[in-house]
């Protein structure tokens, strides 16, 4: 593809292994974590930067793989020590990921530094990871223009104070279906992103798996389902990049200072949409390295088509 | 409201009475039935013709109040005994309707006997009831232009073989998620309904709860989410309220002989959407009682809104 120069997105999250079973196969130690799917999915539009740490374990030909395909990967760290670990399983029903082991490894002792170059960012994702180790991150920025953030369910269970301190500076926050009602504890989603936007977040995106997504923004919704897809692979990290298609689409389109409006939100929302569909096609990152920017664009498209109805006079 | 005066869509199904509990209320034998919700919201469209039986239990001012909405209640036959009942509850998943009780009563003996004018109709749903009475209706048509079915879980298990021959003949299947999974033995939906095309019927409209719908027509797709509500209290009749509004829009729309075209699918799924989102605004049929055509074009209006985006370029 043609290198993308424009360097304004920075993404802190996990660079991790995963080993994953689905009904459809399995994968041993493969590459993932949350910067990884985010990184891959936004570098279709802009160039992003990774903030993470891997040990000494990683290999020296995922670096390779990341630098070719348009990530910058200067800010991630070797240590001594294992790199973050997920093992999961995920049964028919691909809409929950079931945890069986989480060794968060190197990360448990990492401490970001932003050089001049990340500080000086302008969008910024922060990726699925700790909390405080977002809010480190956040904290080093001069003057940021965008800053989304994602979480989990067990970040909510177990560090509520300090994701609550990172959301009162965030504009978009991602969160799943089942964590905003964790985190509101409410069940309906319109009430729950009411309460979720009272901590701080400007936008609210939910996603909902197979089922799509549905965005707060001021006061309007923009609901969409997902792309309609005959075979599901591995649902391991849809959510990063359907958030990472969202910032890379806002990097690239509000570089110029435009500002951020619902449409530009709108057509994010979709390209998201589209990179989290390939995502889910096979497993690990595998597919989000096979297609190209127009079958990215073709999806969008697809998903205009089978949307439309017409109005009513 | 203004009279329609066309009748052209004839239901059967059950009117029945329901006894409902959800996190926010309950009910005791209320009205109910597939062919109720389903009539009630076709009324806005066309004047829809009820073919069902009650008991003598059944109490009169429900005729007059179906009459005085547009309803003719001609067809629906009282006979010595008891009314269909249903009793059941619905957690904070408001998706799942749990059944605690089921009483067919009238049901079980009942033999429609259609006259001219009934068998002359053009326009058919046949709600959700026992297959058999479904078939023994649809087998008295002289020359019906579209007929749809729903169907439930209950009938898929029990009577699969009558099912099936009435798929056979059927235009438009509407089916929930779960149920056409139980149908097809097979998860994935677009394969699902692939299998199910095969069963029959020409379109398959797959409902899903809170998340909307997806129809599959030729070789294409339509798909859009439910409308948005912060306020949901009772589901029963949301997917007969649906299929109401679909099929009595495409009986408005199709009465001058145009031919069955997607523009028109995708339009009534719209409507659809509208009206089961008012059905479960409240308990029972009561929602749809108050609303006007007006309201339901302005949700019309509305969900075009919340899924707008524009295209790239």
């Amino acid at each position: 593809m043609k290198e993308l120069k424009t360097m304004n997105l920075l993404i802190i999250g996990s660079v991790a292994f995963d080993s994953v079973e689905t009904p459809f196969g399995k994968t041993k130690k493969t590459l993932g974590g949350s910067a990884t799917y985010s990184a891959l999915s936004a570098r279709f539009f802009t160039k992003p930067s990774i903030i993470a740490v891997v040990g000494n374990d990683f290999k020296k030909n995922y670096f390779k793989l990341l630098n070719d395909n348009n990530v910058n990967t200067k800010g991630i760290q070797v240590v001594n020590g294992k790199t973050f670990f997920w093992k999961g399983y995920y049964s028919y029903d691909l809409n929950t990921a079931n945890t069986i082991e989480t060794q968060i490894n190197v990360f448990s002792n990492f401490n970001p530094q932003l050089n001049d170059e990340f500080k000086n960012m302008e969008f910024v994702f922060l990726a699925n990871i700790d909390p405080d180790l977002q809010y480190s991150v956040y904290s080093q920025l001069i003057n940021p223009k965008i800053v989304a953030c994602d979480t989990m369910n067990c970040w909510i269970q177990n560090k509520p104070k300090e994701l609550k301190k990172l959301l009162k500076l965030i504009d978009i926050f991602f969160i799943n279906e089942a964590e905003i009602r964790q985190l509101t504890n409410e069940y309906n989603i319109i009430k729950a992103a009411k309460i979720a936007k009272k901590l701080g977040p400007k936008i609210i995106i939910v996603k909902r798996g197979e089922y799509g997504s549905i965005c707060f923004y001021k006061e309007n919704i923009f609901t969409i389902p997902a792309y309609p897809l005959e075979n599901v692979f591995d649902p391991t990290g849809a959510g990063d990049s359907f958030a990472g298609g969202v910032m890379g689409f806002l990097a690239s389109k509000l570089n110029n200072s435009k500002n951020l409006n619902e449409k530009l939100i709108r057509q994010g929302i979709i390209f998201g949409t589209v990179l989290a569909s390939f995502c889910v096609e096979d497993f690990s990152v595998k597919k989000l390295l096979k297609i190209k920017y127009k079958d990215i664009l073709d999806r969008y498209k697809k998903i205009k088509k089978i949307t439309f109805f017409e109005n009513i006079k």
